[in-house]
C-alpha cells in the first residue's frame, strides 16, 4: 500500500528518496544532530542523522568491513587502534575481530552513542562491553592533539564536514599532520571519504590531495554501499607501506579466525578494491589541500 | 526550487525516487513500451522505459564499457559480433571501437531505436551509420535460431524479462544453448544481469546457474552504475577461456587506439571487476536453471 | 527541513499529498482497519484510517458541527438520538451539547473507539463519560433493525462504503427505510455524504436520490472541511420539515447555552449551508437508487 | 501507473502535493514569473505560476464567477470596469457577460497574457477579441494613479504579494485610497484575498482591515475553489451599498441573458456566500492596516 509513513531523504536538491517505513523506533535530537531510527522496508533498521542515511541493517557490513579490514591488514600487527567518530559501534566491532590490545573510540556525541547502544544492538554486537574497548566522549581533534599515545591504526569514521557541524576541522592538513605524528612506524590511517561517483567526488579528491601533502603513500579504494545508493570512497595513508602489496596468503591467514563473520571482505577482494574506474583515477589529483584556514564546507 | 516537474521512479514498492526535471524531451509510447526522455538535474539526459531508468547521460559509459570491453578482450580477435537488444546504440558504439568486421544489432522495437537515434545522439555517436553496422528489427531469439552465422561475441543487452514483455524467453537454457551453437570456438557470451546488491540478486543467480548448465566457464562481474543506484551485474560465459587470464599488457595494447575515448575501463580494472563481495560469491550457486517452460517473471 | 517522516495520502490515483509529521502517536491495525494517529505540521493531531484522513485537530469542529447542529436544530426538541459510526466521539460531543435525554453511539470497531478515547481526548472531550451517552459496539444496521426504539435524530457518521468494508450496506434504500421507521414524526436523518466537489460527487448524488425514494423532504448541504481539502456534503432527510425554515431566532436561542463552544456554526450560516453551487444542484437528481442488491462500491 | 512525471506543488513547507501529469504544454519563464502549463489528471489543463497553482480547467469557473458576479451585481448598472491583473482572460470573460461599455484589463506581464491567449483558450473564450475589451500591459498601480477615468467596478485579480514580486504595493491603504477615488458613487471594489481557511487567513484579515480604513462598507465572502484545495476569500468594498441587500429577483433578472453559461453562481447563492464560518468572522477584525511603508510579505 502506497499510503502511510515514508522517510524523505534529500539526496541532493534534485534527487529525493522516499523510503517506506515499516516501524518507528526513535525520533529525536541530541546536542549535535537530529536522529531518526526507523525500520524501512527496503533496508531494515536504518539510522538517519540530520535527514541523511548513515547506516542500514542490510548492508552496514559492507561499509564497516571496507573501512576497517584493508587498513588493519595493511599494518603487519596492529595492537593499539583509535577510531575517530564511529557512533554505532560497528567499526569498533570489526576492529575487535583482530587481536588488538586496545581500541579507543572517540565520539563527540554521547547521546547518539547511547541511542545506538540501545536501539542498534545489531551494529555494536556487544563491542562496547569488550574489555579491550575504551570509549571516550570528546572532540576527536582535541583528544588526539593532547594524547601522547602511539597508534598502529587510526580510523576516521566521521560524518561529512557539514557547515557549523563538529567535523569541520577533522579533515585538514593540520589535523592529518597530528595523525601522522601519533602513528607508529608501520601505522595506517584510513578516512571514510564520501561518494566515489562521477559527479559528486569533490570531497574524496580533496581528502586525497590533503593526505598526499602529509603522507608518503596514499591510495583511494571503494566499496559498493547499496543503501548509500552509490560506490563509497575510502582513503588510506601510510608512512610507506603499500596496501596493495599485502600478500593474499597473509590476508587469508590473518582473517581465518573470523572469516565466517565476514560478509563482504575476502583476500581476493582486498587489492581489487584499490583498482579505480578511469574517471575517478583521473580526477583525484585535481583536489585541493584542505587547511584549518580553508576547511571544506559541505552544504546540507 | 522544490516546485515543478519531477520524474517519479518506483525503484521498488517501498523505495521511490523523485528526479527533478530540467527539460522535457519526449513522452510517448512505442508498440512495446512507454518511453520518457527527459533531462534531469542529477544525471543529465535520461531514458526511462516503462517508468524505469535505462540509461543516463552522466554514466551510461560505465554500463556500456563494462558490458562490451571485458567480453571483447576475452576473445583474442573478435571479427563478427552480435548485440541482442541494445536500443540506444551505445553498445554498438563501444563494439565498433574494436577492429571488428561486422556488428549486428537485433532489437525488436524499431520505434524506440528511431527515438534514440533522434534524441540520444550522445549515446550512438554515429555508430548507426558505420558501414560495419547491421541493424535488424526483429525478435532476437528467432533471429539467432534462424541464423547460420557464427559469432565471436554475443552481447545480451536486454531489458529484464517483464511479465508479458518481449524478453521473457531470452534468458533460458534453450536460448543459451542456441547462443552456444552460434559462437565460434573462442566465442564469448556476455549477459547484462541486473542488480548485484545484497537483497535483489535473484536474477543474476539464475542467469549464472542457467549459463553454467550450458557453458564450461561462467563468471560474474560487476560495475558501479551510479544512475541505477547500485552495482550492476554482468555474466560472461565461454567455451573454456578464462576472462581473468587475459594479460594486462594485451588489454593495454588492444585498447590503446581508443583509450582516450574510455572513461571507465582500464587494463588494471579488467580482472578486478571479477572479484566479488563475499555475499554475492556465496549466493550465485543458489540460483535455478531458467527454462522455456519456467521462465523468470520480473514483476514491474 | 524537507527531510524526515511524511505521511503519504493517496487522495486519488493522480493526486498525492505528503504531510510533514511532527510526532508519531500510534501506528497499528484493528480488526477492521489500519489506524495511524500522527501529529502533522499542517493540521495538528490527525487520524488516518486505511491511509485516508478522517479527522484533524485543526478543523474537526467544522465537520462535526456541520454534521450535528443543522440536523438537531431541524427537529423542534430532540430527546433520543442515535449515531451510526462516530468513532472519535466528537459527533457525540456535539450531540450532548443539546438537552437530549439519551445519545446512543453504535460503532462496529471497538478497538478504534478505544484508541480514539486514549489518544484523541480533544475529540471526545469526555463525552464518552456523560451519563446520557450509551456506547454500543455492533453493526449499525443489525442494531437498528433489531431495535424497537424511536429516535428523534439519526446521524450517519460512517466511512464511505469501501469494497468489502463494514459500511457497504449502510447506504441503501432498504436501510434508509428502516431508519425512516425508527424516526419519530418530527425525526431527522443526516448522512455524511463525501465530496461536494465538481468531479467526485457521484456518492452524494446517489445518497440524495436514494433518500428521495424513501423520505418526503431531502436536502443536501455542504461545509468547507479544510483538512479534507474540499467542500464536504451532507444529506438531511425528514418526514416533511424543511431545514431551511427554522427561524434564525430559534437557532440563536437554542444554541445560546453553548454558543461559546462553537467555532463553525452560527444562526446565519444555518440556511446558507443549503445554498448549493449551480453545478452541484444540477447533478444531484442524476444519482441512482442504491439498493441492497446493488450497493455502492467505493474503490480504495 | 505511479511512475512518470508529476508536478510537485509546495502548498506549504509541511504539505506537498504531487499532481500526475497527463501532458506537458508549456514550461518556461516570463520577465516576471516561472510558468508551467500542464494537463494534470485530476484537474485538466492547469496553470502554475512560480510553482503555485493559479487556475485549473475543471473549476476555474468557481473562482472567476465568484470574483466577478457578486461585485457586478452589487452595482446597479456597471458600464466601465477595470481588472487589475487577470492574466488568463477569464475574469474579462465573465465581466463581458454583462452589458458593460468598456472593460479594461491591466496586467504587467505581457508574455504571460500571450501564453494564456495561445494555450488557455478555454479561459478567455475569445474575450480578448471583444471590441469592448481594452488590454493594457502596465503596472496596475501606476496606471490607476495616472488615469483620470471613473470606474463602476474595480476587480483586483492579482497574485499574492510575493516578496520582490510585482504585486507588493497593490494591497496597501494608499493604493486602495486611489481606487476609492477612481470609483463612481455606486462603485464596487472586489479583491481576491487568498485562503479562507482556519489556519492561513492572515492575508484576508489584513486586506479586510485595510479596506475598512478606506471604505465605509466592506464585506468578505468565500467560494470553494477545489483545485486550490480550500475555500477562497474575496473582499468587497463599496461607498455604502450592501452587497447582501441586492434582491434575489434583480439578480435573477440581470443574469438571465447568460444564466446558461454559469456553473457556480446563482441568485440564491449570492447572499449565502457572505455568511461566514464563525472562526473567520471572528478573526477578520484582527488584521492590520497594510501601508506602502509596511506592505505584506508573502513568503514563497
Amino acid at each position: 500500500m502506497l499510503e502511510g509513513t515514508w522517510y524523505l531523504e534529500k539526496h541532493t536538491e534534485s534527487l529525493l528518496y522516499l523510503h517506506k517505513i515499516r516501524s518507528h523506533i526513535y525520533h529525536g535530537k541530541t546536542a549535535y544532530q537530529k536522529v531518526d531510527i526507523v525500520e524501512i522496508e527496503a533496508f531494515g533498521k536504518t539510522l538517519f542523522l540530520d535527514g541523511k542515511i548513515q547506516s542500514a541493517q542490510i548492508d552496514e557490513f559492507v561499509y564497516h568491513e571496507a573501512l576497517v579490514h584493508p587498513a588493519m591488514l595493511t599494518h603487519p600487527d596492529p595492537k593499539n587502534v583509535i577510531i575517530l567518530g564511529g557512533g554505532e559501534g560497528a567499526t569498533l566491532r570489526e576492529v575487535l575481530r583482530h587481536p588488538v590490545e586496545r581500541a579507543t573510540m572517540v565520539d563527540i556525541d554521547e547521546q547518539l552513542v547511547k541511542l545506538c547502544e540501545a536501539y542498534l544492538p545489531e551494529w555494536h554486537a556487544g563491542a562496547f562491553y569488550d574489555e579491550r574497548a575504551n570509549l571516550v566522549f570528546a572532540d576527536a581533534r582535541s583528544y588526539l592533539e593532547n594524547s601522547d599515545e602511539t597508534y598502529d591504526v587510526i580510523i576516521s569514521d566521521l560524518t561529512e564536514p557539514l557547515e557549523g557541524g563538529p567535523s569541520v576541522l577533522l579533515f585538514t592538513r593540520e589535523f592529518y599532520t597530528t595523525a601522522y605524528e601519533r602513528l607508529s612506524e608501520d601505522g595506517v590511517l584510513v578516512v571514510q571519504s564520501a561518494s566515489a561517483d562521477p559527479y559528486y567526488n569533490d570531497f574524496v579528491r580533496d581528502v586525497y590531495v590533503t593526505l598526499k601533502s602529509v603522507f608518503p603513500k596514499v591510495k583511494v579504494f571503494r566499496a559498493p554501499v547499496f543503501s548509500f545508493q552509490m560506490d563509497w570512497a575510502f582513503t588510506l595513508a601510510t608512512k610507506g607501506r603499500d596496501p596493495e602489496e599485502v600478500p593474499v596468503e597473509e590476508i587469508g591467514r590473518r582473517i581465518a579466525p573470523f572469516t565466517d563473520k565476514l560478509r563482504f571482505y575476502t583476500p581476493e577482494l582486498h587489492s581489487a578494491l584499490f583498482k579505480l574506474p578511469k574517471f575517478l583515477k583521473e580526477v583525484l589529483p585535481k583536489g585541493r589541500v584542505i587547511t584549518d584556514e580553508n576547511p571544506p564546507v559541505w552544504l546540507s
